[in-house]
């Protein structure tokens, strides 16, 4: 840097200095931009992500039966309240803080240290809210699996840990420095584990989290009769729709903002990168979904379409930067594709995921993180494979004891007769359309 | 600053001047990239503040009943273009410019003036836009509470005089610089009045206007039988959900923006550590009305933890940079708690608040005010309560006598019937939802 | 700029140069910061208009009736996907790649280039992204207008065109660098076409297609019997207006990144005045609208406040920079009024266009790019008339032919019975409220 040279250098060569490094100079905004830039990108991107959190609420609100909208809204303002705590009072430190290989630092509540800020290059506010916001996107995921019949208590209790340790300990494995980015990792497998905005460590990681979840529970009283699969269409396709759109700006503050920082030209490039991908991958996925359902279904499906779009999302999340927009709209589509097949898939073996979310966020987080070797060459399909496998495991294991013992203990499940009113009236005592929809009666 | 340094110095001195001053270089960014980092910041700040207007639009019309969505939606709208169009008339130059103590300059018209942008910091739009999405912030507030009953017109008619008067005179009592911000208050109360980002300016202003209003409207016919309340649910849990989610987001711009500069590393840290606080008072609020009501009515109220993360939120923005996360995080709880219960306090006074706004933002902004000398040394406990009163005071008086004077004059109430037949028929001639709820049938 | 002029300097100069270019240097920001600005202004803008995709959704879910609403939803998505699809295949080069007057660069897939990233001043994908968001804008205002009667694929395929060949061919008249903006149109008459964000381009374009989608479709079956328009009032008022308020917020985005650039403070204060503009505008167009309908219909009408919000922002979208602040209210507000009387003066001409989308975006584009020369002294009014006609002309004939040929070949209009039944059910199988609303049977 051009000031520290002038500080090291005798005065007589100062001007001599000045013209030779100029270019450099150019070349390298000064150092205080850069870190304005960078913390500025943090907060944009965690303020883009946090509303995902009412895109969640919006797209699980729209695709459960109005018996159980109320229920559902408030588990997703309750799992984002829960899991920010969680992560405030350790999940930021387990995931972050002097990080072994397996995880970091229990039991110590964050708070800001900005001492070091011309170091790291960032205020240590931005990083934690941006960090924050990711954790409770993993909570958000499980929710809509696990909708309709699960109380609303046990799956706050299932949210802390998740949020405080599960989720932490295997994100300390790759963004906390752990095992799955060590030297040690690369030499036997290949490559580092790369994930670069979290298809596995987010998107995989709620999704095993509800599927485990959705297991344990069983199904929807009345779901599955006779091997056929009783429809229970959600209440509100636009408060669905609204969701999707929501999710889909929010990604870009997801993906951009992952590139950790925008205080160079090279990064605010890589930035404005991500965004096209990011949306092309969310294109590529509705397109392909339109054209899947319309050619196997004859009919369009609104809700193929919207999980095909966020779809698209996910299978971009693991590498956003290096594929060409033409790549990013194909991977995507492939997402879009796998969503199709996904969601029948999943009923045919009676697993009842009542928005579709292990099929967009397990699937294509498996698929978009097997797909960056495609374009990054600094990868490899085996250290990828070993990532998703390690991680699926782990959270798997984790979870099922979380929702195991949570069953033996407080119970996990609804009454089939409170099943049947609906969580509304048996949970919270209120309807959440009192002067319409009668949900309850009429399925 | 570097520059003008070296026009200062001769001409031999400068090599030297240039190595001496680079670590201050280093240290603060040159004045260009600062301003427009300045201006950057109202502007994101100011658009997600503008975004609360749909907050409250959407929280306002999930909470009242089907036959008045409508009209709370055509409020909501009308109020915020009225307080805008009020503040370029002449409120913002009420509340900023030439304040003599007590006021600013009536009657003319804001236009941009960016002659002395370098002096300022930041481009003269910026900081009005920043500040005109405040005041629309204070009249929004008051809308929900005396929903249902209260006529449009008139309703606009106070929105007018709260945006063009009441609101830009008490504001200018502070953040313009007047008596509650002079050394002469410091000096007779231990320090100036502290009101980071509006708790008791825009919160509490808006609160009193609100229960001001809604005492001398009366409450809704029907609401309070026999000592008894008639509860009269919302007609949709997600959009007050929806509201709620936007609200939060919008306060990252609201709390976030208030340090009004992010042209140097440390405003740019304080900026980072005000959105954590803000988010992790949200969630202290939230859980803390969850765990309120689940103790208290055993069921809990999804009404009551929107309220709470509300609460939460309004109760961080008197001080949101000083407090530690966990800090704050207890800060927002108190609110939380205090917002459970506020509501049926206000209830059994008879004073009916369709949304709960009055213990939101009025009871919240108070505790919020006087909570400030906990964390922050520069304040001073009766400083903050001299503060409250004296603009609880100014608001009241004036609110009262606005009611009054269009009570007498145009009238501020619905007749029985057409509250009854809903404001949506009786006001616009339409239905919110013309194809199904029936509220004015049912209800 | 300070570091060529180092270079080129011999070495005795140096210290001289360097204090007399000073104040320069404190005049404009070193090139590394402005390129990302420039770019991160891109980013900011173009999510809040790909927000607008949402904006668009809500709106148009909201004023259709209950029975076309997930019809709707599905077209709003997938036109987004399809157009941003689009654009990258090819719209974009063919509006900015080599424009020889008339149209640029087809068949040529759009890929980032940064090697010139310093010459341009902005990443190559921040710029793509920002074009991307304003096509997909296009191709929205199309749907409101046809919707209820138009059928899924072969609107879809209008779009293709629209956004792969249309909207780019016109566009790069003007803003590729085309005959309209050259410097022969200029001085036929008198001076270039002035369009800044895209009255004409962006919103007439839009609304020439509705139109002649609207004729060529016909109006819905029984919407003019007898010489009489017979209202059928749209599903849900709240989702209207939160649509409402996403176009207001995204419009920021819309206008202020349509400086282009805010690397210099010049351009950042440009952006902050183009703010205050385009919120003034539409709080003109909101007020005017309520106060016409008060006045000519004695009731309030909330969709014509709506569309009198947006009417504003399209009115002010041509010219956002040199108004003052009261100006833009006043061309914001006469956009406002234009609307009250726009949309009965289509359905007197039994052109029936659902959402008003012809009144708000082709009237109001036009009288936005009239009222340029007004404000704006570099601008010619009839350079304005010949802009509009030209490219009024264009788009009318290339959307006819477009309209047509779908007509011809794969039918581009529901049968009475599915249009009775509405196309939620029998374009998709499925009802956008299943357990509440049966606008099938009551309308």
């Amino acid at each position: 840097m051009l000031n520290k040279k002038l500080i090291q250098l005798p005065l007589s060569a100062i001007a001599l200095s000045l013209a030779a490094s100029a270019p450099a100079w150019a070349g390298e905004p000064e150092t205080d931009s850069s870190v304005i830039f960078n913390t500025l990108l943090f907060l944009i991107g965690g303020f883009l992500v946090m509303w995902m959190a009412a895109g969640f609420a919006m797209l699980e609100a729209g695709l459960v039966r109005s018996k159980n909208v109320a229920d559902i809204c408030l588990k997703n303002v309750s799992l984002f309240a829960v899991a920010c705590i969680m992560w405030m009072l350790m999940g930021y430190n387990v995931m972050y803080e002097d990080v072994g290989g397996y995880f970091g630092t229990f039991f110590h509540i964050w708070s800001p240290d900005d001492a070091g800020v011309r170091e790291t290059g960032y205020g240590s506010g931005s990083d934690f809210f941006f960090q924050m916001v990711f954790v409770a996107t993993t909570a958000s995921i499980v929710s809509g699996t696990v909708a309709e019949r699960v109380k609303l208590v046990p799956f706050l209790l299932f949210t802390i840990v998740l949020s405080g340790v599960i989720y932490p300990i295997q994100g300390s494995w790759e963004w906390g420095g752990g095992w799955l980015n060590s030297e040690g990792f690369a030499a036997t497998f290949g490559a580092e584990f790369s994930d670069f905005a979290g298809s596995t460590l987010v998107h995989s990681t709620g999704g095993w989290a509800a599927l485990v979840g959705a297991l344990i529970l069983g199904a929807r009283d009345g779901r599955y009769i006779d091997g056929r699969v009783r429809p229970m269409p959600g209440s509100s396709m636009p408060l669905a729709t609204l969701g999707m759109f929501i999710l889909w700006l929010g990604w870009f503050g997801f993906n951009g903002a992952s590139q950790l920082a925008m205080g160079t030209v090279d990064d605010a490039v890589s930035v404005a990168n991500i965004f096209v991908n990011t949306n092309m991958a969310a294109a590529g996925g509705a397109v392909a979904a339109f054209i899947t359902t319309k050619l196997v279904y004859k009919k369009v499906d609104l809700t193929m379409v919207l999980n095909g779009a966020l779809a698209g999302l996910v299978s971009i999340t693991a590498e956003p930067l290096t594929p060409t927009p033409i790549s990013a709209t194909l991977i995507g589509a492939v997402g879009g594709v796998l969503v199709v097949f996904a969601v029948p898939f999943f009923d045919r073996l009676k697993i009842d995921d009542v928005v579709g979310a292990i099929s967009v966020h397990l699937v294509c987080g498996i698929w978009g993180t097997l797909a960056v070797p495609i374009t990054n060459g600094d990868t490899a399909f085996l250290a990828q494979l070993i990532g998703i496998i390690s991680i699926g495991v782990f959270v798997t294991v984790t979870s099922a004891i979380v929702w195991y013992a949570l069953k033996l203990t407080v119970g996990i499940r609804l009454t089939p007769e409170d099943e049947a009113r609906g969580a509304d009236i048996s949970e919270l005592g209120m309807e959440a359309y009192p002067e319409f929809g009668k949900g309850s009666q009429k399925f």
